[in-house]
């Protein structure tokens, strides 16, 4: 089995680390292929940005699909999941609602620790149809770089971050979103009060997991891969995948 | 005061209906900027094509928002609205947001008349925080093309599932939610049971509403326009603008 | 246009600040009719006094609805709002109301300052399907008399609370809801994180936008104008509009 | 102890009906104290006139509540519950409000039958925060009138519309909202599929148990009683209520 | 009238209690019927305990409930309040839900003092479908024992909770839900801000309230009472009722 | 790795069938232990049923648990569910709660098929959380013999119920929530709209997923071991397991 692992910052260390945390993880037979976003910005921090990524992850997506069996979002907005989901026949996962569906399966509220600002990832918690049991947030503010500059200072403030979530707003689980924190989880894990969890190590699981279900693809609904769609100036793989022959449509 | 109106439906026709309507409602002294999308789908119907149509019209924003008061997105899916909204400090608002604002000030629950996929814009509505109120949506199953070849039975469906919204779902005013709808409300409002809403025309009162108000740009919060991101890849004017040096930075 | 301001604190100083806040926002073109409620609390402070005033209000909207194009209630209660809407067929605007929808287009999630209690202020917002994106609400707590005698304090005081409605609770943009604050959000915009809203300011320019867009009654629904309804003691102007003949209805 | 039955419905027959089903249902010892209002609308159909009735409610209970233990509104619109809750120290309970609160006891999830508009009704539910369980509402076009003169014709359909919402809806018991209704529930018990609820029969036991529970009024919150208001053109009852010495306040 | 008051912690300390404080309010004719679970915990202060003492209770519910005509569950959790509805036809109330829909009729919105982990009371709230008015939970840290042995010190500590929910969360009411608080409520009312509900209080009125409605059992829907069941290894008195030949069935 | 799977009906087809299906989507190296509940019902159908069903689940896991390394329920009702989890430090899944989270990486929205009451199921949904994406319910009328009986007219009717949820509600995937449906999904998966989830499928692969993740047991909140509890009554296994010393306790 083969995970096309799609990191939409266009940094390579972070593409590498989530990669290493992906292979640590991945059951024997499956293959990591990781792949860096090929315009946008270094590191996503605002919704705009956000935005431009979406189309680099398409891009990628339409070039590099038919060679893997599954697709993880290794950025912790999920940039362009439902569109991906839509647009590809197989499973596509993003790393932070691999972590958020995974938290439900271990306490009863979750909380959240984020490098960036509370709104949107509650914003993206509410849009996944999983706020029900959100605790809180907490965000780190701390540069990009520092994370790997300074790797021990950062564990330690998301460490205080995942027990203040325990202690004052009652998580019984956290949520590291970011793909900066990719093996944080396994490395903290000891030292916080409930357990943390790892968009990445999740994802990849839940991946292997949809892979082996073998669903079939929609044939009604809005997640329904689009055809025959007319564009102009795109990537040629995206406009060749957006304007192939409807299944069942006219030859 | 000048409205840039974008569509970023690569289809100038449609730019064309949605400006005219603009250009009716407008007050004297407001001056309608239409542009269309350099790149994308020529009708957007798809969330892939939506994402791709984000970054066009962050783009065109990118190019043209120094030369206006405020941004008007002529599209039902209202591409990028949050992003642009970050982006720039000038007033952006969507079709179908301004349609939906409006809506809570005439009925008490109101509907949704779409070409599209319902699902769609169900999400649309509930991202927008505004489902508390939404009675239902009906879709009309219909080709972009058929909008303006045939206007007069695409108008009658319209009519036909507004009126289905408030009878049977209990709407109490209707959001024509299409860019291709533009001026459709106008010109069946005598056939309904209840109030039809066009995005365009609200749009563009809200535009100068806000432009009226004259409100700050945020200093702290999610909305706080980006600033010194590192990007690459991207389209000159966009990279200019994320790069720009930050209000109250180090100079 | 002509735009009835509607008053119910029985203080006629509230309903002048208000209608010079109205007249400086207003259109060219708009003429804003200041009412002060006939009966009632100098100033409401409790649902008691607020159920009484929508009394009042109703009486001056059947004595002097005839004469103009839209009523905004300018009480931030928004006293009587679903009532006056249903009794009449021009548009009704409520001053917080006005200002809720206006934060949508603003910020992700909107603050309330008042100078009431934070509770009847959750339900009215929540009334009004506008919770999902509430941060929190501030009191402020201060006599009516307070504000005139002494605006400066009050206003450095109102600024702190929408900082810390910023700050603390990620509200991106603050409502300031009470009439006695009508013009405190054009005079302290420069002194808050993020942009404030007056719902008198916004009032007016929805009713703008509400009359130009022509909205035709509904036929069905809560919100069809009542008739022939047999009434006794009442102020035979309302007698008179709520006995009126139905529309359709027999001769 | 004696429970004030106010329905401002300003029709006499149905104050009766509602204070038969009272006494039949109220322990001994408890005495019924029938009060109708002395203006506003025969029978009560829009917002309007329940605005207008609002203020009808808080004047007969200036003038009464001093005589009685607690007050049971006897009107499906729960007409100014809230707001005589607050102006008063005693128990004040709404008919619909009583109805609802018992079938969270009996049903997993609750259906609603009303003669009026179902959206009226449904905002009614969600503002005494109980929608998490509403099944669905029936509406039953009939004249107030018809009521009286056929009774058998409406309970026949009351009895349809219950089992349509048990049927249709999964509701597993009905309230029958409307003070028309009054004893209908004890009439048509054996004739549907799930239990239905007198909102008269509920009330005046809740009534009851409120009354024996002798809770102590709050010191802080909004149903503070209000004190010391300055008021004009009202009712002398109930400007001298509104304008009474606040407790603990100086003297 | 007979109510059965059941208690699964399986200490007689704690039935005592609550039988007391049952008698104290019951109407006169009201005859409580204690019974403490057969099996369990001393104090159920976990969801596996209280998982098997569901068991517990409608194992006592079969045994006993021919001769009484209402059940109430005197445990905060309700233990198998659901399943108890659902197995009688009988009227089965628990006190946290009794207290719960009382606070509805008492205070805008309500908190709730427990001596256990605040997220299984939310989460019992929200079970309820009584969330949406719920200001906020308060834990007190003490054991058992130590409210039989040092009452005063507990309710000092339950005072203080009160008051912490009625200032800090807006609460207007407080729930105190914990069987060993049987009686606080009584006494501890001069000592709060806001009205304090007992559970056992609340409870007994509302069974006797459900007798005197003489609701019909339903025939559809999830509260039909089982028939027909095959069980094995149960008590019999349960398999028996389980199993008993179904309404209107074949003979 | 080893699996134990537990199967509250007391009737072993359910357990063997359910355990055909987990061991066919087994990850290599993973074992599944079956057992069968040792008291209670043969089919679970109602409430009661499954809260005596609750305690013969703990039972089985305070007996066997400490020789494997997750637990999977395999009862659609996902009996004990949190119990369980609280009670072990191992992770524990409930097939339905499986279904149901994996469903949110697949579609927009999901319907449900059971062959139980949907209200009971409606509510399940709601306590894990997961009601936001939740487009419908569609019930089967069979009796659980008639499965295994004749398990092609059942497979039918359950390809007419997904296919109804997608057609008419929107599902966009449907869960298949039943011990007796085990293999379903995979052999009706080409015929139906939208893909279909097995639980016991989806339990399998999120149990290796959970171990493979090695989470720590949370030290605080409602998650933690119950330890010190005094019972009686209780199997030995139980007693001792809910007994034992606590972790950091006094020795």
């Amino acid at each position: 089995m083969r995970i096309l692992l799609v990191n939409p910052n266009t940094t390579e260390a972070v593409t590498e680390s989530c990669a290493r945390e992906a292979r640590t993880v991945a059951a024997s037979g499956t293959e990591i292929v990781p792949l860096t976003g090929e315009f946008g910005a270094r590191v996503i921090t605002s919704r705009a940005e956000n935005a431009v990524a979406a189309h680099a992850v398409l891009t990628i997506l339409a070039r590099h699909h038919a060679d893997v069996d599954a697709v993880l979002l290794a950025v912790s907005y999920d940039t362009a999941l439902l569109a991906a989901r839509e647009l590809l026949t197989i499973p596509v996962v993003g790393m932070t609602e691999a972590a958020l569906v995974t938290a439900h399966l271990v306490g009863s509220r979750f909380g959240l620790v984020t490098f960036g600002t509370p709104t949107v990832y509650r914003d993206l918690v509410a849009e996944r149809g999983l706020s029900a049991r959100l605790a809180g947030i907490r965000s780190i503010d701390t540069a990009a770089s520092e994370v790997y500059a300074n790797p021990q200072s950062v564990e330690r403030r998301v460490i205080e971050a995942a027990s203040a979530l325990a202690k004052d707003d009652a998580a019984e689980c956290v949520v590291l979103s970011g793909a900066a924190m990719a093996g944080f989880a396994r490395r903290i894990k000891e030292h916080g009060p409930v357990p943390v969890l790892d968009g990445i190590a999740c994802g990849v699981a839940l991946c292997e997991m949809l892979v082996r279900l073998e669903l079939t693809a929609p044939s009604i609904g809005s997640m329904v891969s689009p055809a025959g769609r007319e564009t102009h100036g795109l990537d040629p793989a995206l406009a060749a995948l957006l304007g192939k022959r409807s299944r069942g449509g006219p030859n």
